[in-house]
């Protein structure tokens, strides 16, 4: 079996959230995996808006143009912010934590609800289901209403705020597993779990090992429509954007 | 009557084409509606790929942030890049040529055809339709294999090509309309429709005259909720986004 | 610019609705629009249920089939009644209003709630909205229990009712816009906004600004397909429908 | 077992319709059931257009209040005009014959195409097939560009197009059951299933058979909700609608 | 008109079950039906979970298989196990009593609410409402948390439970049907609707008549496409399943 | 990292096959796992009909229920059969090889095709991409016409009827990925992608290399709501279903 080098890709500014997230995949990984863990150098330390997300994607795509030698690449922010972009520019498999949470969650469950920081971000969270094809199974988004710079096992009242809400959603709403739609959550879903009873699931970890899965089952992003590498367009202002040349794979 | 400032902005870095597609908007709107047109500083000169857009979004967001005084906004790529990151930045209504084409279609007809540039484009025009609830009234999105940068009137070509691929899907498919997937395509529509017997709509003319519509209905941009401003999230490298400060309003 | 000639179709037979309702879409277009106000001759006098709005359909698709001398059309009640038959009757473009008021709450917010007059009218506007791709996005549908009849500037109490909801709808559901059900509303959204926070929408305004953005835009009703003139076939106690002459758009 | 009077109300004018539907009607039903047969008194003497089944719609309801005495009624026209309308208006059931063929076609079957008179009537059968939720299971809607007024026993020319396009339908898009999209094709299903080797459905006996149905298992349209009665409305220029007194059912 | 035979497929291994459901079917059926009611041989005595589900539905499989003779069959318990299957084994119609319960509550009433036995079969009820393309016609799923073997007119708790249940179902929801979602619960339906003013259906009574109906129009299973009889593939430890001859349908 | 033992579980009863998924899936996961390879004891030796299907769900239940002490499962047949029911007997991950291949089809692509057996299992594909919310996604379900048994690496004539159709696929279709529908064709993915130019999935791979991510990431099969054990129903001919004891875990 070769040896795989995972990029763990951090939308946010944050290397805090990088590194927790980075520890975490490395658990769950095999030893030899290894891990590159990268911070995004220029935007929001933390993602709550929609604007944030666009700027972060940008990021994201120029972040994997820029470390193109990687076998497989998790995008660790949960609105998977670039994640088709980021496709076209490598033939290494390319995973979003939220999708691979969404598809873990149904794997595991037949009801999920998603516990996320901010009202705000519920539509997009919706928006996000419905692209994904599992908008269906959900039986609610509910916020905390703490932001994600406050989330995290650094943070017990927020752990105590998920939990509660956690509940609630199992009990009142038929949720059978939790959704917990913010990277910075990481660390934390053993005790969801035990203080509900039901899965937690971030991504973070999952989604590591499913990037990894595809590679390990010969699966390679694929270079014919959609994610192609991008035109040689003439870009104004910064180099253009230019795929891993993919005759190597 | 009051007079309205319409921002255009065109989200490539091509000025040919903001020229164009603000000498259609001139043309549409009542003569009083000032159309301040805005090129992207940076990024691509023209948008064919997932990679190409996640850039332009970026520039989007900050264009309209650094364009605060205007009283509508149209944003002129049909991939509508950064179209709800740029609401929340501002309590005028912010319009999308292809949300508004698509809109337009269905009021002049109950089937459409999408013509495009690039076969690689079509999974994300039909992932944009199914996001604005539309996709069930396509008939099919038909590929050109003609980039963005041979499009327009200079190109009679691309005319020729248009023409006969809406025939096609007039006859073949029963398209009743004909969607132009393509900011630059603006100017050919009248050609189009006459060759073809159906209407054409890129999105731009009525784009602008529904950004306005909804201005002069006394409409704003929800503050309350997803569109809200960005929260004050520090960052990176770069200015914060800021919101225009919605008490003007 | 030319001078345009916009058909204000009211289906119920309340002249007073009709005068309301055409007062407030000369507000909102320019004044070198001329509005022809049009209330139905027959039929029910305001519409809550199914059997009325088939009524009315028909009276509807007979009164664009009269006039058939307009630039285009609003057709002035929330159930839309006729609007695709009276599409095939004319080239000018056909807006319903509650076409319009779903289209522009989702280019200014991203969840709307619909606020209707009775609980019995929930389900066509669930099926509606369906029909249009943006029952996803709705948040909730909420009767008041307080008839149409009895809706407009001249009923306070009314207006404090929809207040009242809507606070409720943006608060309990997360409502960023406020959709209001029913032609006999108009007038009030401004009070309901500034006493809800959210935008508020009859459709009525931006219905007609909707529906001279098509014309001023160049665009008509497809004579293509579904939309074409009806087949010229016998009627039977009534005089068959004929469309105008297309030869003259 | 009590004897019902069942209503097959003929949307259009043309009483050798109806006399055709009402002949496979009775054959369908126990001698003991009594099908009373009802033709529209004003209107288009086919439906093939919006306008035309708007106009119909109306005759419906206005059918259905002035028969108030039956136990069932089944709407014998493909578009089932007023059907909803009209089940306001009476606590028995009421069956259109498109809602029962379609019903029925995936009782027999896993995919159907449908077989219709003109182009111009495919997008309102498939938005139809949505409202019902069975779109996702049509292989195609398949148009002969033949008219109702040459559809039925009496044309021979029309029963070979429909075999060929079924012939089509089955071996090229994989249909299994053909759904014949009007009622004047009535009387052909058998030779069609003949030619075919798939069922053929018209809606007619199976909807006259459905109808008959929900009466003997006990059921009537629920009086709570959007099916109660009318309105107390008053109307101009016509009887308002009243719906039969509910305490005899 | 010819004398069919009706086989009521009881999944489960209940009699008691089997005889209260022939019993309604009966009383449904005109005189001249012969019911022939089947218990199942082998498996669960009752049906709660996926498990139970998949036992039973091989059962049905092999019942149908073992009782060519009839002329339609209902498949008596409301997640209709094995019913696609068992249409590949004859050319006679079978029909499932949820499939006809949801058919039959939409003919009735726009919006259902479903009454069911545990909380952890809401999610099969809700996919199953998905693959027929009803849900978005239910108001909700709600659970009595009484076992299948704790329903039916021997247990007046149960009824009294139905009855609060939908009284909430109409009062709260809007629900104006109530479907109840077990086999078990047949009998209790006039009980139901005259406590809570809205239709009941379990489905056997409605679900009997529809298979009737089918035989009575005319209609076969379609044996062309994915409802044919089963290739001829060997089988291991059991009697290959085996289709009735078509030859003499 | 502690070792996991995975079950291979083969719904139909030709060990063959069983030995080269097994060897499939071992060769993609660490040797330090250990995959447990189990073949269906009774029914069809190969699956191509629902009623094949209903046969080979219930042994995979009993396989699962027999099996108790594994850390993962894989359903190697490409319909998933039984999927959700061993679900409910264990808390061990369980994973479908359609559900992975479909998931994993769409990180590596935007679009796919899907390559199957024969004509007849075309709905069941799609109602099932449908459930699995895919369906969207899909260009096309193209059958062979070559059955489950002449499938695999020992028919060259098969590999070359996948290629070809694959490559019509991508080519006519625009399919960026190629889903593989039939376990037995697992061994011909590298091949296939060789000849098409674009990614080959079975799911068996990829189905088996997921179930043990889902484990490493400490997830479980919740055990609140659906996926519960079944409830403790009285079983005629045949030993009730008992889920493993959850304390273990």
């Amino acid at each position: 079996v070769s040896t795989a080098r995972l990029g763990l890709i951090n939308p946010n500014t944050d290397a805090g959230d990088t590194e927790e997230m980075a520890a975490v995949a490395r658990a769950a990984l095999d030893s030899e995996v290894e891990v590159v863990a990268l911070t995004a150098a220029r935007g929001p330390r933390s993602i709550e808006s929609a604007a944030d997300e666009a700027i972060a994607a940008a990021e994201v795509v120029r972040m994997v143009a820029d470390h193109p030698a990687l076998d497989a690449y998790v995008i660790a922010c949960f609105s998977d912010p670039g994640c088709q972009a980021a496709r076209e520019l490598t033939d290494a498999p390319v995973v979003g934590i939220a999708e691979a949470a969404f598809r873990a969650a149904l794997m595991v469950g037949r009801r999920f609800a998603v516990i996320t920081t901010l009202a705000r971000g519920v539509p997009a969270i919706e928006e996000h289901m419905e692209q994904l094809g599992v908008r269906g199974r959900c039986v609610g988004v509910l916020p905390l209403e703490i932001p994600v710079e406050r989330q995290g096992t650094a943070f017990p009242s927020s752990l105590d705020a998920i939990s509660a809400t956690g509940r609630d959603a199992v009990e009142r709403l038929g949720a059978e597993v939790l959704v917990l739609a913010c990277g910075a959550m990481t660390g934390v879903e053993a005790a969801v779990t035990q203080r509900t009873g039901v899965p937690a699931i971030t991504g973070v970890a999952v989604g590591a090992l499913f990037a990894h899965s595809l590679w390990r089952a010969g699966l390679r992003t694929s270079k014919v429509g959609a994610l192609a590498p991008p035109e040689p367009i003439p870009y104004t202002g910064m180099a253009p954007l230019r795929a891993r040349d993919t005759a190597q794979s």
